[in-house]
């Protein structure tokens, strides 16, 4: 069993250099130290050679037909290698006779929300995609994994922690694999900042400002309602700003300030338009950022003394610049793909054929909406709030 | 009368154009619109015309010969067209031998801080410059002008407020001009920086960022010490960020939130090692503030919307380098001096021999002591302390 444990590994290392993504070479370093060490974090417990040969294609159905699932996911979904676009969920039948024509859905692989659970009995959808307002993430995610369907979930994961738990829950007992669309996790420039951050290239990380904001144009979006968006820029922008930050330090906030703002008092009525905030270390180091739909600021900067590293821009999905200062300011620039979400569902499909978790996790948005409760509660109170991590 | 006035008006605009220097040239049409809408704030009483000539070169005694005397002052001086370097006051016996010797200072125009008062008898001095440690600038101010010199003191201005108000209300009683060394406000990029804000060339500002930090090599030098330099990053490098987001935005704060952070406990005992800060503005504008004595850091950004402008490097005295967006990211760079001081000392000596006040104030200094004492009232308590200006 150990024996075809390793095998396994490097048929993978095989397929992921063959992608050409020094993300997924990272992830396949640290998979090999982990099992050098025999940690169990990546265990393989079995092939599932007859569900998912190796060389499968998984299908994967979205959920949801709206300007993300448009513009970004299903382009990107004609890049993928280990899985394609092949079923639909959408409330909406023009859309679904468009999109059936434009990337030939058969008509069994279209469903609507009434009809959502049948995608259990359909073998050709392996992964349900949910992309619809926050508010629904939870129960479309529980619905799927019930369903036995794998699911990538939207970000923000959910509308709070509650609902996070659930849905972890929901998958581990359906054996369903859970991951988020977090699609920076597997973008090249950042992992480059969480290289030369958790590993120290330039120094320990001491401070980082961490910011994604731009003009919100249309104010009767559903992301700006606080019922379907759970609370505006924190919860859509702030996410990235807190991810860019634990992640490049490598730890998790111990506590976090924040100060919520309105300029606009017309369209946000009950929810902040921005928010500034700033997150504490445990190894020391701090971080300030600020989110706001008002207008646009997009960087990730790291300093630890002298020398600092930064992307700008950083978070927007149409791309990622560089830079780093040792003894003078160098930019970098590291190979990108069309869309940053071929490689972040590509690993997903490696995932569920390896049985490994993807560093995309359920846990992982658990953990930053827990930081968003707590900066939530800290602007509203006006007071520092603790954060307990297990 | 009016006649005169309009005369010397001329006058100035001749030789502040022949500067070069947008900031002087600026300040002539803020000075001729003022003149033009009969506001009194600029109002030349009297020409003063033996005491100083239109054509005199005033002259500078530098208080305290520290680094900042050494490596900025003194070689601006070299280049100052209305300002010369002719006296010095130092406890120090070998800097005054030195000095004395590499800038031509005659043994009479030599103080030290016992006989410091006789500066009164000396004909030679117009202009006594204050470069001391922060606990120092109140009382040499004062003494300065009750020996009826005009003063520069160095930023920042005081330790809090009512040593300011001291300050100005001495300056006042003994008829000198009071200036502080706020270098920026005569820099090119700032000056475009406060032109794009207030002029709302790209609209209405609505979020700034605005850092500065370095990381302090000698943990003995006396801006770490408490009763010696007030408090740290915040006195030494936030009173630029301050500066920074409310020149650019044209306005004064109305509220502040601070956070203070320490990252090595071991040097920084009894003052914060950086603090993070927010100021709110009455038109609606926030700015997010870094200011830390661990790492390095320096910017000022502003966005509008959509569009954004900044300096990165933005405040420390090497020079600046400024972008702006509109349909595209262009970057701008303005013409500078060898350093920053000559414009701020000769704009002084101008003010001086017109009897206008200058732009950078003892007003101003005690506006940014004001918001300091807040920033350090919501550090230590946690919360949002307003600020009503008159």
């Amino acid at each position: 069993m150990e024996h075809l444990n390793l095998n396994l590994n490097l048929n993978l290392s095989l397929n992921l250099s063959l992608n050409l993504n020094p993300n997924l070479m990272l992830d396949r370093r640290e998979f090999l130290q982990k099992l050098a060490v025999g940690s169990g974090a990546l265990a393989i417990p079995e092939l599932h050679r007859g569900l998912f040969p190796a060389d499968k294609i998984l299908g994967i159905a979205l959920v949801g037909l709206g300007n993300y699932a448009t513009h970004q996911l299903a382009p990107a979904l004609q890049h993928t290698q280990r899985c394609r676009l092949v079923g639909l969920v959408t409330g909406t039948p023009e859309k679904a006779k468009t999109w059936s024509a434009k990337y030939r859905i058969p008509e069994k692989n279209i469903y609507n929300y009434q009809n959502f659970d049948e995608i259990r009995n359909n073998p050709d959808i392996d992964i349900v995609y949910v992309v619809l307002p926050n508010s629904m993430h939870a129960e479309y995610t529980i619905r799927a994994a019930k369903a036995g369907k794998h699911v990538i979930c939207e970000k923000p994961m959910a509308l709070n922690v509650q609902e996070c738990e659930a849905m972890i829950r929901a998958c581990a007992e359906n054996r369903v694999q859970l991951s988020i669309g977090y699609r920076l996790y597997f973008e090249p420039h950042h992992l480059e900042m969480r290289r030369l951050g958790t590993q120290k290239i330039l120094g320990n990380v001491k401070m980082m400002e961490s910011s994604l904001g731009f003009s919100m144009a249309n104010p009767k979006v559903w992301r700006l309602n606080k019922a379907m968006g759970g609370g505006g820029a924190i919860m859509d922008l702030g996410v990235y700003c807190i991810q860019g930050a634990r992640r490049t330090v490598g730890e998790l906030p111990e506590s976090v300030t924040a100060q919520g703002f309105v300029l606009d008092k017309s369209v946000f009525k009950d929810i902040y338009e921005g928010m500034t905030f700033q997150m504490n270390f445990p190894g020391g180091a701090v971080s300030n950022s600020t989110t706001t739909y008002s207008s646009y600021v997009d960087r990730l900067y790291a300093t630890t003394g002298g020398k600092w590293f930064e992307l700008n821009p950083s978070y927007n999905a149409t791309g990622a610049g560089g830079r780093f200062s040792d003894d003078q300011i160098r930019p970098f620039e590291l190979k990108t793909k069309a869309f940053q979400q071929i490689d972040q569902m590509d690993d997903f499909a490696d995932c569920i054929a390896a049985k490994r978790t993807s560093s995309a996790s359920g846990e992982e948005g658990l953990i930053d909406l827990k930081i968003i409760e707590a900066i939530k509660q800290s602007a509203d109170t006006g007071r520092k709030v603790r954060l307990v991590w297990e």
